[in-house]
This record gives C-alpha cells, sequence and structure tokens, in this order.
C-alpha cells in the first residue's frame, strides 16, 4: 500500500500529543496515577522495541545449540544464563539444583523400505521420539499397519502382532486455535507406543505433529508403561508420512527396517536457573515470571522456549534499563526439564510451598515468540475481573484480551499464587516449528519477541505496584 | 511447552460440542439466527483454513512475476485474473480500461565510492525511486551531503549546491504501530528530490524506509514538480546506508558516482479486473471487496498486494464452496496502479457514481496478510457501532477489534458507500517485505492469509445479509 500522507501526520500528530502526556508523582489521584501508569508501559514498550536486547541475548543462547535436560549443552547454557544475569546486575542469583532424566538421542536414526517393487531402499526421514528404547543394534524389519487413532487400531488388533504401526493422522487444521489442533492429534506420539505394545506391535511410526507441510520431522516425548513391552518410536516427516501412506496402499506388504541407538542415562544433576530484583517495600513478596530453559535436542529451541526465557529475564532487565524499582520482589525463573519430566517446575513448587515468602503471581511465557495477542489467568474472578481492568495499559504492547483460563505447566505447583498467567501470543506459526529442526533464532521475529517482553513488564509492573 | 492433556481433552469437547450447534433455517427468531450466522462464520474459517485454496492462487500469480503498471507482466498477470475469475464461475467477470503511467527501471543501477582513501570503488546496494528521472548515460560523479530531514537540509542550504543529498533517517522502531514508524521516515523518500533540487542538489539518495536491517533495498514512488529541476533518487538498503554514513565521518570529501537509465515511457493502457456474485434479493446493491493488483517491480509483490486481491477473490469464492448464495451483489475488484498513480481506484470511483447500482459498502485489503487484527472503518457512528456488534461472529476468524478509522486508498474513492472498511492484519513483519525483493510467496503464512479471506467473507456475508 502507499501512504496516505494526511492520514499518516494526523496519527504522528496524536501519537507526539499522546507522548507528552503527565509525568506525574507517584503520590497523585487516580487520573493521574492512570496517566503515570500509561507513560511507564509507553516506556517500557518505547524501550523493548528500541534496543531489542531479549532478541540479542537470544543469538547468543541460540549460539550454545539446543539444551535437552542432562546435555552438555544444557548445563552450558545454564552457566551462560548465570552469569548473563550477574552481569546485568540483578539483586540475587542461584542455581536450584534438580536431577532430571537423560535420555541421548544417539547417532543411528534409520527408517528404510524394504521388500518393495517400487520404492526399495527408500529412506525416510525420521526422528525417534524422545525417551523411545533403542532398536537392536541390526534393526527391526517388519510389515507396517497404518491406522489413524486407537479406535481403528483397537478394530484391527488382530492384525498388529509383530507390525510396526504407522499411526498416520494429521494436526487437524480447520480449527482456529492450532493448540486445539495439536491436542487432537498428539496422543499418537505421546501414547501410541504404549496402544500399539498392548495388541503386539513391535514398533510405531508416528506422523509428524505439525502445520506445516514439509519434510521436518517434529519430536516430543512419549510413555511407556511398566506393564506392557516397551518398543522403539519414531515421528517421520509431513511428506515422507504421505509417502508412506501411498505407498502401502499399493504394496501393503512392504516392510520397514527400523534402526535406532537412543537409550536413557542415569538422572543427572541440572538446575533451574533464578534470577530476581528485591522488592523495595515489600521484598517477601514474590511475582515469579518464567520459562523453561531446556529444549529438544534438534533446532535450537528458539521459541521453545528459549525466547519465554530470555523474555522473562528482559522483564527485570527492563526494570533496570528505565529504573524502575518494584515494591515487590520481581523473580525470573528458569524451569528445566519441562519437555521430559516437568522436574525443575516440581522442585520449584516444593521451594515455594515451603519457603516463609508469599508467591503473590506467576507468569509464564512457553507459546513462542510470536505477535502478542492476550494473557490466560487461572485465578477467582476478582482477581482476573482486575486484571482485566489493566487491559488500557497492556494494549500498549498489543495485547488484546485477558480471559479465565491454563497458565503454564511449569508455574502450575506454585499452589498459593492468587494468580497463575500464561502469556498467549499469536498461535498461527507455533507448530510450523515446535520441537523440530525449524525452531531457530532465525525463526524469530525481533519485534514481535519483544513485545512479548514489554507486555510482560507492563503486567508484572501492574501486579507490583496495584497488586491484586 | 508440552501438551497439558486434560486441559487440550476439555478444549477439544467443548469445540466438538459447539460445533454442532444449530443449524437453523433462514426465518427464526433473533437468537436462532444468531446461531445461524455462528455456524455461517465457523463454516467459513473451517473451509478456508483447510483448502488453502487462495494461498495457492498466490503462488500461481507470483510465478508470473511483480506486477508494475504498464509492464508486460502486469498484462499476463491481468489476464491471468479474468480467466481465473472465469474459471471459478462467477456470475459476471470484466475487465474496466484504466490508462496507467509506465515507469521501466531500466538494467543500470550504480552507485559507486569514489575519491576515497578507505573504499574505493565500493558498490552501494540501490535501486531507482519509482518515477526517479535517469542521469545522463555516463552518469553524475558530486559529492554527498548527509542530512536526517528537511529541516536539516534547509539549515545547510547553502552547501546543498552540485551535491547529491543522503537523507539517512530511520524508521522509528520505537513506535508500536509499524505505520506511524513508516509514516515518520517516508516524505524523505517520497519529496526528497523536491526538497534537495530546492536548493541544487544533483541527486538523492533514501535510507529504505523498512523494520529490517538487512541491506535489501526498499523502493517506492516519488514527486517531482514543475517548477524544480528533477534530479535522479535511489533508495540504498539499511546497512549499506550505515556504511555510507560512517564513510562520510572520516572521509567527508568522499563522492559516489550514480548512474540509472530508467524511464518513464507514455502512459499505457492497463485494467482494473472486476468479478462478481449477483445477489439474489436485491442484485442493484452492491458491497466491494478488493485489493490493489499492480506492484512494484522487485520481489513479486505478494503481500503488497497480490494476498489483498486474492483475498478478495476468495470471499467470492467462499461464498461459492459453501453454498452461500448472497442478498445483494458482492462485487471483487482487482485495482490497477495504486503504487503510482491510483488510476485504477479513480476510475472504479466514477463508474461508482455514474452507475445505477448503489454501492453499499467497500472493504478493501492492503495491509499485508499477516494474522487477522481488525477492520478500521471510515463510516457514521451508528453503522460503526452495528459492525462492532458482529464481533462475536468475526472472533471465529481471530478479529478482535473494529474501530474508526482509514479505509484503503483505492476504495476511497467510492464516495456513495455508507461504509469504507479496511482490514487490519498485524503489522510488525510488514514493512520488513514492503516495496522489496522480501516481498516473496515464501514470506506469506498460509494459515494467517487464509483467516484473513474468512475474516472478509465474514464481514461481507453480514453487510449483505444483515445490511447497514
Amino acid at each position: 500500500m502507499k501512504t496516505n500522507f494526511l492520514f499518516l501526520m494526523i496519527i504522528l500528530a496524536l501519537i507526539v500529543l499522546h507522548g507528552n502526556g503527565s509525568q506525574s508523582m507517584a503520590q497523585s489521584s487516580p487520573t493521574e496515577l492512570r496517566e503515570e501508569i500509561h507513560d511507564t508501559a509507553k516506556r517500557i514498550v518505547s524501550k523493548a522495541l528500541n534496543d531489542w536486547k531479549g532478541y540479542f541475548l537470544l543469538e547468543e543462547l541460540c549460539k550454545i545449540g539446543p539444551r535437552l535436560s542432562g546435555s552438555e549443552k544444557s548445563l552450558k547454557a545454564i552457566k551462560w544464563a548465570e552469569q548473563k544475569m550477574k552481569e546485568l546486575d540483578f539483586d540475587s542469583v542461584w542455581l536450584q539444583p534438580v536431577m532430571v532424566p537423560h535420555w541421548v538421542r544417539g547417532n543411528i536414526e534409520e527408517a528404510v523400505i524394504q521388500n518393495s517393487q517400487l520404492c526399495e531402499g527408500k529412506s525416510l526421514n525420521i526422528l525417534a521420539i524422545g525417551g523411545s528404547i533403542p532398536t537392536p543394534s541390526n534393526g527391526i524389519i517388519a510389515h507396517v499397519l497404518e491406522v489413524k487413532n486407537f479406535e481403528e487400531l483397537e478394530k484391527q488388533k488382530e492384525e498388529v502382532k509383530g507390525k510396526i504401526i504407522f499411526f498416520s493422522r494429521s494436526l487437524d487444521q480447520r480449527l482456529l486455535n492450532t493448540f486445539a489442533g495439536y491436542g487432537g492429534a498428539v496422543n499418537q506420539r505421546t501414547r501410541g507406543a504404549i496402544e500399539a505394545a498392548k495388541y503386539g506391535a513391535v514398533g510405531v511410526i508416528v506422523r509428524s505433529v505439525t502445520t506445516k507441510y514439509d519434510n521436518v520431522p517434529h519430536t516430543g516425548s512419549l510413555s511407556y508403561v511398566d506393564t506392557l513391552p516397551k518398543i522403539p518410536a519414531v515421528t517421520i516427516g509431513y511428506t515422507d508420512a504421505d509417502f508412506l501412506s501411498a505407498a502401502l496402499k499399493q504394496e501393503p506388504d512392504l516392510k520397514i527396517k527400523l534402526r535406532l541407538n537412543c537409550k536413557a542415562l542415569p538422572d543427572a544433576q541440572s538446575y533451574n536457573v533464578i534470577g530476581e530484583l528485591k522488592g523495595t517495600e515489600h521484598p517477601e513478596e514474590v511475582i515469579v515470571v518464567g520459562g523453561h530453559f531446556d529444549s529438544w535436542d534438534v533446532g535450537c529451541g528458539a521459541h521453545d522456549d528459549g525466547a519465554g526465557c530470555i523474555q522473562a529475564l528482559e522483564v527485570l532487565d527492563l526494570f533496570k534499563r528505565l529504573d524502575i524499582k518494584p515494591k515487590k520482589t520481581i523473580r525470573c525463573v528458569f524451569f528445566i526439564n519441562e519437555e521430559n519430566g516437568v522436574r525443575g517446575g516440581r522442585v520449584y513448587g516444593k521451594y515455594a510451598e515451603s519457603t516463609p515468602e508469599k508467591h503473590i503471581a506467576a507468569i509464564e511465557s512457553d507459546r513462542g515468540a510470536f505477535t502478542p495477542r492476550g494473557f490466560s489467568v487461572d485465578a477467582d474472578s476478582s482477581v482476573i475481573d482486575k486484571i482485566k481492568s489493566w487491559l488500557p495499559y497492556l494494549k500498549h504492547a498489543r495485547i488484546e484480551w485477558v480471559e479465565k483460563g491454563g497458565s503454564g505447566v511449569d508455574i502450575s505447583f506454585i499452589k498459593s499464587a492468587k494468580a497463575l498467567i500464561g502469556y498467549v501470543p499469536d498461535d498461527q506459526r507455533y507448530f510450523d516449528v515446535h520441537h523440530s529442526a525449524n525452531d531457530t533464532f532465525e525463526s524469530v521475529h525481533p519485534r514481535e519477541m519483544e513485545l512479548g517482553s514489554a507486555a510482560m513488564a507492563i503486567l508484572v509492573y501492574l501486579l507490583s505496584e496495584e497488586g491484586i
């Protein structure tokens, strides 16, 4: 589009006039206070969008590599984060010990078509699902049975024995909310190995749960139960899933050779990384802002959830850059091991129960670093109404709504907090990159990420200064 | 983030229950009607997100190439669009003749540093600004004076004569609204050549007006006035603008050789492309939905504004796919020449004044194919209130707000319409690609684009069935 100059000039004039608004002091009437909060909110947004400091910190973090729990790189990243919080001159910085599962992908991941006239030897693009057992060292070779879901599997249970089950259901793109689409398809990844093992399957191949039609496989976690044999499980790129499905229609007797050398090592020592600004009036009252610091071991966990952690860190750093001294303690927590154990969240939750500090509220950012939409609040309706009344301030960072809803997996263990809040950015692109090699620093947009930091900083400021 | 299964299952159950809602008949009470409209809105969104038909049509269009007014490719695209509307079985399809300016870039675009100890011969990444005159065939060589704006230029007017003026102001990233940032910097591109010529400059180099810090120059249009000499004008990539600025600080005496062979040819024959579905009850009442079909001649005008046109076309095609027969006539207009003349909008505006048809409303999509945000409505407050009351339906396509504001350059000439409406997607990424080689099909996200089509389809449906 072309500029409509007059229109733009009017907007600019209004913005300039608006920007010159009241800078009144803290002790003031409600109306004046309102202007002061607007002013603070605008300064937060302006600073975040000008400096891109969180964005460049995320770039540093992503250069370390992915951060799967227990991995060497995750420990390197934890040291980096601790050092960074100290350099940023937070009032306290500490590591909270957490024992985490230590699963390792290994260097052999093969799925090759055999017993085929049409595509003998074709290699499929797969990843072991996190937590999978390995195959025997020379692999397994088996026929393949394709099903869409557990109901179809159950109907064909007589045919399952000795086969590899191919769960081929797609994420339902018709749904507006991609999290609902994801939720409707992901049980084949998390529980497919259990359901297939019930009827004697020897392995599982699962179509990637993704909104992007490329061939990049998306991993994630799975469950096993002790009462059933554990069988190896892999996820397959979207287009190779289409290929396999078509191939099976032409040649139902084809086989696949599956070979994995992933393994589970003993639990490893790891840490939540914690930094805080002490409250000037109520240091014993704590507002937590956080994300999870572990990621899957492909890509670099930029959106999931490096960006969420850095946004939380940036809330504190924005306060420092703008010389905002909060009344309550603002604590940034990088929770470890959300992806395959949630151990970091549990450890922090126990700490929150036992400490004499009082946890007022917690905010988690773990839905990607996309453009802001809203805040989802798990709290009493009176608290939600109060937070809703702050929307005019939050709109400076493009927050459009505050609604009752779930918050975040890690903070859900902070039982005593009056409000558990999830930051909700736009979701249309999230499952393009989620748990895959596509989740890179390059997929993060600086302004979108910084608006998330700013939105959380405004909310934390209000929680601290206004209370709930 | 990891799935919180219980939470997701509850959401899914609610969605399924909600989706099985009333399918009541047209003659019904207000409450039932409301459910029926919700149902239609959901069917529109679901269809758009499932089929991605507009997205794949945009891919076809982008393969033709960029569509600068008067160019051979623009005529090829116009034929493609006419043919496509016929294949989609619209009730009427026609071309509306428009004479358009015909500026051609040429194959020589050089800006080379000279008279330098440090960077002699360095070539800068530039594009002629659309409408620029060429240089003499052997180029011009001149000293360079850097200024930030017209005020600085005026203060140094004694030093301007014989020089190339380098306008180096950046888009102000601190502003939340990137259109405000753009509006605050773009006059150096549109009017820089006039202001510099007042004081005897021989050429103009303008920092690209962009939110992205790469070296891809962003073009656009400029103005000349007959009372002043016309001087050649180019835009320079963001990082090369930084380079030039730093170089001038070290060596104020450096020169630049500028060489361009762009030219303005006589006005050319072109067309608006128009297709419509005839209203079943009020065929004489027309709702226009459109975008502009021309683009700049770099990239392929995917966001600006191929996507806007295809979204408009998809509104009609969604009605056909869902067997919705609108009461009023729905007309899709691809306006030509918005970028450097607005001739298509003017011709359609004159037609709208002279036809016995009654134009009820017009919607334009010309802010990119990003995730939906709102509708900006130029109308009486009673009309705006009515459209606001439709927000619960529009939310099915992620529309969050309806507000008073500007609409679109092309439809602004349809003076008799009761409502002129601009579709407003998220703006954070738009000026990364705007008017540059970055504006490619690959930069468009299928779900985000399709939600725009769906949002406009729901609004058009309401305008047609409910009236204003």
